[in-house]
C-alpha cells in the first residue's frame, strides 16, 4: 500500500469497496470499474487513486497482509526479555495466519489468488517480518541475552526453520493438527537455545 | 512397494517399464494396459503383480521415493557421533530432493502429480526418515549427546523446522536459490545446539 492511499480516507473506502466485492464475488471483481460501480462515482475518481487494476489489487494485497503485522509491532517495545519475545512473535503470527486462514477459507483463497499475483507486495510483507524479528534479535544481543552477529541473516533462519506454522500452504493442510501449536513451541524453544551462548 | 513386487524380476521389470512410459509420455501413461504392450506380455500377466492401476502406480511412487532413502541407510551405521550424523542425514536428505526435483524438473513433475494421488506411500516414506532420524536421535541419547525423551516426536520437529529445504513444494521454488545450502547448515545448527544439555 502506498502512503497515500493509507491516508486518504477516499482511497481508504475504495480499498473497502473491493474488499467487499473480493468477499462477495470472488477476486475477479476486484477491478476499478466494480469499485466505481459500487461507491457509485466515475472510473476516473478511482483512477486517480490507483492509476490500473494491478494497483488496486496490489493495494488490497498489501491492507490484507498489513492486518497480520499490526498485531506483531507492539511485541516490539514490550519490556520482556528478547528470547521470551521473539518465541512470542513467532507464537503470534503463527496464531494469526492460522486464524486467516481456517476462520473464512473461501476469503482467504481468494486473498491467497491475488498475493499470488502480487509477489512484490508479498515480498515487502516477507521484510516487515524479517525487519521486526532482526530488531528483537539486535536488542537482545545488546541486553546480552546472545551474541548475533547478522541479525537480519537470522531473521530469515528463524522464518524458515518456522514456516510449516505460518506459510499460508502449510497452514491450509493443517486444519485439523490440533498438535502444531505445541510443535511450534518445541521448535521455538530449540532455536532459542540453540541462539544463547554455550 | 509391497515386499513381492521388490523382490519379483518380473515385477521390477514392469516398474522399470512404467518409470520409462511415465519419463516419455508423463504421469497418465503408467497403466497396466500400457506396461503389457511395452513388454509385450498379456495384461493378465502383469495384474497377477499390480491388481490395479492405482496398485502400479502407487508401486512406482514407492520405488521413487525409495531411490530418496537408500543413500541416507548408511548413515544410521556410520560410527561418527550422532551430532554429526544427524546433521549429515538431513544435509543429505535436502541435497538429494534438491537433485531430484531440479536435475530433472518434467520427471519430477510427473512424479509429484502420481505421488499426490499416492498419499499413503508418501506418508510411508516420511515415516522412514522419522524413523531414521528417530534412530540417531536414540544413539545420541545412548553416547550422552543430549537426553532427548522422545525421540519419534523431536524426528517430526526437525523434520518440519528444516522443510523448507527438502519439501517438494518449496525445493522447486529454489532453483536458483544458492545460499540455501548455507542456510540450511546454520538451521542445523541451532536445532543441534538446542538439543544439547546447558
Amino acid at each position: 500500500m502506498t502512503d497515500s492511499a493509507t491516508r486518504d480516507p477516499a482511497a481508504l473506502r475504495m480499498l473497502d469497496a473491493a474488499e467487499a466485492l473480493i468477499r462477495r464475488h470472488g477476486p475477479a471483481k476486484a477491478t476499478v470499474v466494480d469499485v466505481a460501480r459500487a461507491l457509485g462515482m466515475s472510473h476516473g475518481n478511482v483512477y486517480r487513486h490507483f492509476p490500473s487494476k494491478a494497483a488496486l489489487r496490489e493495494a488490497v494485497v498489501a491492507r490484507w497482509l498489513h492486518a497480520v503485522v499490526e498485531p506483531l509491532e507492539p511485541i516490539l517495545a514490550d519490556p520482556t526479555p528478547a528470547p521470551e519475545r521473539l518465541i512470542r512473535y513467532i507464537r503470534t503470527l503463527a496464531g494469526l495466519k492460522r486464524q486467516k486462514v481456517l476462520g473464512d477459507p473461501e476469503l482467504f483463497a481468494a486473498y491467497h489468488l491475488l498475493a499470488e499475483e502480487h509477489r512484490d507486495a508479498v515480498a515487502a510483507h516477507v521484510a516487515t517480518l524479517r525487519g521486526h524479528l532482526a530488531t528483537i534479535l539486535h536488542q537482545g544481543t545488546a541486553a546480552g541475552d546472545w551474541r548475533v552477529a547478522d541479525p537480519e541473516g537470522t531473521a530469515v533462519l528463524l522464518l524458515e526453520a518456522t514456516m510449516r506454522f505460518h506459510h499460508p500452504h502449510h497452514v491450509r493442510d493443517q486444519a485439523g493438527d490440533e498438535t502444531a501449536p505445541a510443535r511450534l513451541e518445541a521448535i521455538l524453544g530449540l532455536l532459542v537455545k540453540g541462539l544463547r551462548p554455550n
